[in-house]
């Protein structure tokens, strides 16, 4: 058992900063110790509420790394980010998830849009007093299938990217969907390089479980793996038809951070005139493929630690969740996507090894 | 020769007061003069950047509209709207044309979004504070078939809603998508009953001409009507192909305004779930169809007004626009869809019997 291995990935020569919002959070700590790894010339402004920690598999590379606390809701602490530096490169990835953003409308918007506009903003601004001819600001924003909806998705479902209109039925959705609408115009008006990215359900995410519906979807890996007791929320048993019934579209967190960082490769010239989205690729499994998984791993110990209980307020929301979408677009642009028969079980065992190499 | 006969409208018994924003503009005077002289018992509220003059045809009804001055994108000034009043209804007309948003980026966002992100909160909070068991504010949203663009466009297409995504390519018609996505969270989190229409060209305009590129639509027929020249940017003489080639959808000014004011009339049950949106139907013709009406009501003197001069800038924007939409789902939820033989020649004689009314 080895950690995954991807393609090599040359970023642009003019990319020496790259600032990453919501770098708290178990994606934007992953992106930076990847980044951080990877590129040794680079530099990184990581942003969050609270000063974001630096991961102490890096530790050794924190000259090169700025922990910046900011409340990105205030256009002044936004502009202060940029304040004195040359940034090449942005990664949005701050946020509130769908559960908060659902449960107090007025502070979902504010951060996962106005607070968004403003980094746009301030982003060009930065890039209209840079040094003449610099190159654009790239700027990932991190979108998600949450921006679909409406009668088309359903478990039996392929999602064509291509012949699907957004019909967002979430406040987390909408508001990502909107973020979309606008880092597309600012790229079309040559005020930013823009590169929006739909991302699956990334597994496994350490760390606590989450409000979002889908985060028994690591929980019932990682909890388990932990000697901890984890409720799986789709059946009453495991004999219960519910675990094959839902499909769950994923990715591994080292293929979604490998994805992340080729994004930032791509010329602009890869993508059409008309838009700057991908969807990333991902894999369905269902939940009984998840329950297998874990016994491989962690054997009937771990599988005794599965209460299994039924939500049907989880339950709901999957009925609406489209068991795949057509990734076509994605792998002619080189991102990857996981094995669809071992994909998971990489997933767990990249789990088990941090769990060891934590110990 | 006589006015077009529509259905007759009833709306919600609750609808005493309606506010319209924009009320200034050519689209906000028709419908209120078709609001005030239908329904004698409702009371306006009429915005617009000056107070709107209210027009002389309805002067009788003026004391059932007050007309107001106010800055939408100061949201005490919203707010002001509202104050010590109870609104039902909501047209949300106002907004910065295609070529003035294009222009100045920040104004076209400050005035296509903020204003009207700030007319909702305040139409939200308005309900809040409403006597109890108030019915949700019914909210009409105008946008338009800016929203769409990318590969799809050509002018042999015919657009199915249902199937294509939008590609907004102006800062226009993403501000009208990003304001579409508001008004349905709005409405799926109930704090409106909102509703959302996308206008085709409105034929025939009168007024001064607009920087849109589809102004010339109307203009071919507006100024040639009244002794002035006109410039025709499709073609360089009357020979020209392109005449013929460019299919142009629109709809007849006392049609569209009918519509406005049936899609209040609509319950909450009439819409899917997931979307609140209605294309509204439209025809399609030539430029040439234009001259030959204009030829028909205003014979070879009005013809020889026409100033033949290609305009590369129009034809490539034209290049992008559709020639058709599907609208079944529009004509089964009732909206009204132009005779598709004489329904130009009919606009140009409403336009032909509204100058003889001014004169």
């Amino acid at each position: 058992m080895s950690a995954a291995v991807y393609p090599k990935v040359t970023l642009p020569s003019h990319v020496q900063t790259i600032l990453i919002t919501g770098a708290g959070g178990f994606v934007g700590q992953q992106l930076l110790i990847s980044l951080s790894e990877s590129f040794p010339n680079i530099n990184f402004i990581i942003t969050d509420v609270r000063a974001p920690s630096i991961p102490a598999s890096i530790d050794q590379f924190k000259q090169r790394i700025a922990s910046l606390g900011a409340d990105l809701s205030n256009k002044d602490e936004v502009k202060n980010l940029f304040e004195g530096r040359q940034i090449d490169a942005i990664y949005a990835v701050h946020g509130i998830m769908s559960g908060g953003s659902e449960a107090n409308f007025d502070l979902g918007y504010q951060v996962n849009v106005d607070s968004h506009t403003a980094l746009l903003a301030a982003t060009r601004a930065h890039h209209i007093q840079a040094r003449q001819g610099s190159p654009l600001p790239l700027y990932v924003y991190v979108s998600g299938l949450a921006v679909y909806g409406g009668e088309k998705c359903i478990p039996e479902a392929e999602i064509e990217p291509e012949t699907t209109p957004l019909f967002p039925e979430t406040s987390y959705g909408t508001a990502k969907a909107i973020c979309e609408l606008y880092v597309f115009d600012y790229t079309r008006k040559g005020f930013i390089d823009g590169r929006i990215i739909r991302l699956p359900t990334v597994a496994i995410r350490s760390g606590a479980p989450s409000s979002a519906a889908s985060s028994f979807i690591s929980g019932l890996i990682r909890e388990p793996l932990q000697g901890q007791r984890s409720e799986c929320p789709v059946a009453d048993s495991i004999d219960d038809p519910n675990l094959d019934n839902f499909p769950l579209y994923l990715s591994r967190v080292s293929t979604v951070i490998h994805n992340f960082i080729h994004v930032l490769s791509l010329p602009a010239s890869a993508f059409p005139s008309y838009s700057r989205t991908v969807n990333f690729p991902g894999i369905t499994v269902t939940t009984r493929d998840i329950i297998e998984a874990l016994a491989v791993v962690g054997g009937s110990e771990a599988l005794n630690l599965i209460d299994f209980k039924k939500d049907p307020k989880v339950l709901s929301i999957m009925a609406f969740w489209p068991g795949s979408f057509n990734q076509q677009a994605a792998l002619s642009l080189g991102f990857i996507r996981d094995d669809p028969k071992t994909g998971f079980l990489d997933a767990v065992r990249d789990f088990q090894a941090e769990l060891k190499r934590g110990q």
